[in-house]
């Protein structure tokens, strides 16, 4: 028997193909027994299953290809089963798709199973905005007649619709994609499960499910190969959901001796600490601010929107950089921050977040009683309007990185460690690409740790599901994570508060926690 | 947490009733994995699968019944699965149907799941008998195009129709169908599953699978509750199906220290020999004589059939039994052995199973040089013509006779044991059931045992698939029937042929081999 893995030097991925001993008198097990026991040992169970459809064609199968097969076998503990078989010589790719499935936006890529290359990639509104723009909208709209039907449908129909122009793109066809990885919060597993969330937000707040395992394709609506099987990742609870255990896969925190700290920014600040011992996770409201959440010009990344902002601290001038260098519309969250060091560091901005007028000179105006700072006069503008930051906005960057420090301090203090602790402190998401940490510990949102702890990891739940679709041993490490998790409910309680209000400085009241800071 | 396994004196089921503790803020687990925690401390597994339209169904059915939740919960080595769930107060039996899936004729039993009471059984011709009267023309069937896919029709369809009368007789929907327990041999059980047979009977015989496991009713076109399961019993290769698996489980030879004998008389003679430490299996052509195939008046147990015979040794007179008290019309094979067995006692037929001219007198004619003996002449016949038992006929009991003990010799030879060594002796099938162990006995074709060493069991497939119905352990004591089980392949040798030689006397060559005929 001959059995090759693909790259032996990578972590084994769920294809495998092997060579059967031929049958004889001597050795006259079954087909699918004969298949099944090489697979066994392959996979380390004591059994594997096969789908009937696929027992049915084995026989002609093992005969035409000389024994030598490719299959997908896809593993749950004790269980395997497998999902697609074919002769070594069939030239069809076998595929798999990672799915991100945010609440706003949906990114997708196009996995070669086998080669484990990507193939293509694309990213999408999430359809079901038309029906609520946010997780409590859609979850109520589940309570009328068909309402969670219409919402499973639209995220199904929209992902099969990419799905096939996915293929297209790189001349497969939907009927090679043999297994699916999704990841997402709680809400949105389960909406597209068509799951029922309606307990979810009512006390004590019970999901439908916290493991979905292996779904079929063909059950939640998906066209896809016969057979085809869906991973849902885990979540821990209501609040703690997929998307950030698939963002834990992706760090590989779980796996390492030292304690390291992800934290995903989008509307609520979410946070992992730990390291191959435990994990610990939060989630806290750190504001609109951090996610182009801002009221006049917020957005979010887009061509001309304005991601870093530097200051002459002699001129006072403003060099701004825009995303594809085009003409400024606005500014996004990592924008904003590094606006605010700058501002900051300029001696535009107090410690307490306050314009300055003599340093802001002709740059702060007054509207309806409120300072306005113009970044972007009208004549530069892409729109034709002047780019402002107001001192509502301002104050509103200063509770949410107040919050996200807060958060971050508390978590680790309830561990019984420091800031300083921290190795590698990951920053998931387009906020966390865009983010410069150098000025995000400027404005004191986050610790100020040398400058190497800070990793940028990207949309790490679509890495952790597409690490799923290639690595098979990831499984058992996606069920130990979730084992793994502790939660904590963030109590804001006087303590919280008052570490709150010391952390509404720039950089803090404890300046001496930011030495690197300098003005 | 308050667990009901149905009544604790009998092995447990597939059924269970659960009562989950409430979720609350300390323990808001998801709702699916607090039902699956709990099944899997019952069933004993670390994880407990749960079927997508069930999930979504589960939360609102707790909430509904106050966690208090009946299931059927399968389980195949460490792979469990919630096939139903409803709530404690649904009146809906939850049923199960055993399937005997003979070549000729298809029996089916309807069990209530939970009470494990019989509700309705019927039996009804193996529609494929229209494709070819036996296996083996059915197979060669599967050589056309569609032919496989046909005869699965042909055996699905009538299954359907028979489970939709069982179904009414005893108000109930084949909707409450949630398990099919499948027994027949390996051609059989894989013209069910759809399964290709071509190289069934093709060197080196290999069967597209031993092993079925649990199979979607759905796959297999079965009308039957969503979601519901068929358990296929496996079969050791292409010679030795499931139905003679289910009649191992049937007996319970499998659990006993002492050895056992299991023998189904059919076409074939089926044999397993064995114990709680092993178990061999072989199968030999016993002769069309055994079962209805005797040449002019053949005939398979119906009303009018003579199923016993005494004859006076004074006066010769014959005493005659019919199935239903009906005018005879026909002979059956266990009439024959009896009718044998008296015509040797009353003198009438030799050692040799010659008739004796003298001892039949006016009996005896003779048709084209060949003897005839009239058994019951044509005034007290129902057909209106005279029922005969030709030498022809005679002889070839005698060889099928032969053929039995010989096998039957030759099995408990090889494990090295004499056929008094075996402390009992199970006769299967409706043959098994109107067979005279005594008149058996006095022809020699089954050994001298005493006569509570025999046990009639009736149809032992069926029995075998009904206790798979309502005992869960059983599905991995069929697994370790299957594994233990050595198939002897019967060389029909010189050793064979002088056994076989010595056997065709009645009762034997060596008569002290029979003491207990004393003629």
């Amino acid at each position: 028997m001959v059995i090759a893995s693909g790259d032996k030097t990578h972590p084994s991925g769920w294809t495998v193909t092997v060579t059967l001993p031929q049958p004889s008198i001597e050795d006259n097990t079954a087909d699918a027994d004969r298949f099944c026991r090489v697979l066994a040992r392959e996979f380390n169970v004591d059994r594997v299953n096969i789908d009937l459809a696929l027992r049915r064609q084995l026989p002609a199968m093992l005969r035409k290809s000389h024994y030598t097969i490719r299959c997908l076998v896809l593993k749950d503990q004790h269980h395997a089963i497998v999902v697609h078989a074919a002769a070594e010589t069939d030239p069809d790719v076998m595929a798999g798709l990672a799915i991100d499935l945010g609440t706003t936006r949906i990114v997708m890529r196009l996995v070669n199973l086998e080669s484990r290359q990507s193939l293509a990639e694309c990213s999408f509104d999430n359809p079901q905005v038309q029906i609520g723009p946010d997780v409590l909208a859609r979850i109520h709209h589940t309570d009328q007649a068909d309402g969670l039907e219409t919402l499973q449908r639209l995220v199904v129909d929209a992902v099969n619709q990419q799905t096939a122009a996915l293929c297209t793109s790189c001349s497969i066809a939907p009927k090679q994609v043999h297994l699916f990885s999704v990841a997402g919060n709680t809400a949105m597993s389960h909406l597209f499960a068509g799951l029922p969330v309606r307990w979810m937000i009512r006390e004590p707040y019970i999901p439908a499910a916290n493991r979905f395992g292996f779904v079929d394709a063909a059950d939640l609506g998906l066209v896809a190969a016969d057979g085809a099987q869906v991973f849902i990742f885990p979540n821990v609870g209501s609040y703690f959901g997929g998307d950030l255990i698939a963002g834990v896969v992706a760090t590989g925190m779980h796996r390492q001796p030292e304690t390291a700290i992800l934290v995903d920014v989008g509307t609520n600040a979410e946070v992992v600490l730990g390291n191959q011992e435990w994990l610990m996770a939060c989630a806290g409201a750190a504001g609109p601010a951090l996610e182009g959440g801002m009221s006049r010009m917020g957005a979010t990344a887009a061509p001309g929107v304005i991601d870093r902002v530097r200051i002459d601290p002699q001129t006072g001038e403003f060099e701004i950089r825009t995303i594809d260098d085009q003409p400024p519309v606005g500014i996004c969250g990592s924008g904003v921050i590094d606006l605010a060091a700058q501002l900051f560091l300029a001696g535009m901005l107090d410690i307490r977040g306050r314009f300055q007028s003599e340093a802001c000179a002709e740059r702060l105006t007054e509207v309806n009683e409120l300072p306005h700072l113009t970044i972007v006069p009208k004549e530069l503008s892409g729109s034709g309007d002047a780019l402002y930051l107001n001192q509502a906005d301002m104050d509103s960057l200063m509770r949410s990185k107040a919050a996200m420090y807060t958060i971050l301090e508390t978590i680790t203090g309830t561990m019984g460690l420091v800031l300083e602790d921290l190795e590698t402190f990951y920053v998931a998401g387009t906020f966390g690409s865009l983010i410069d940490p150098r000025s995000a510990i400027t404005i004191g949102m986050i610790p100020d740790l040398p400058l190497e702890r800070y990793r940028s990891m990207g949309n790490t739940s679509l890495e952790g599901a597409v690490a799923l679709l290639t690595q098979r041993d990831l499984i058992e490490e996606i069920d130990t994570i979730r084992d793994r998790i502790t939660y904590l409910e963030l109590n804001v309680n006087q303590d919280f508060m008052n570490r709150f209000s010391a952390a509404k400085f720039i950089p803090h009241t404890h300046k001496d926690r930011f030495p690197s800071v300098v003005v």
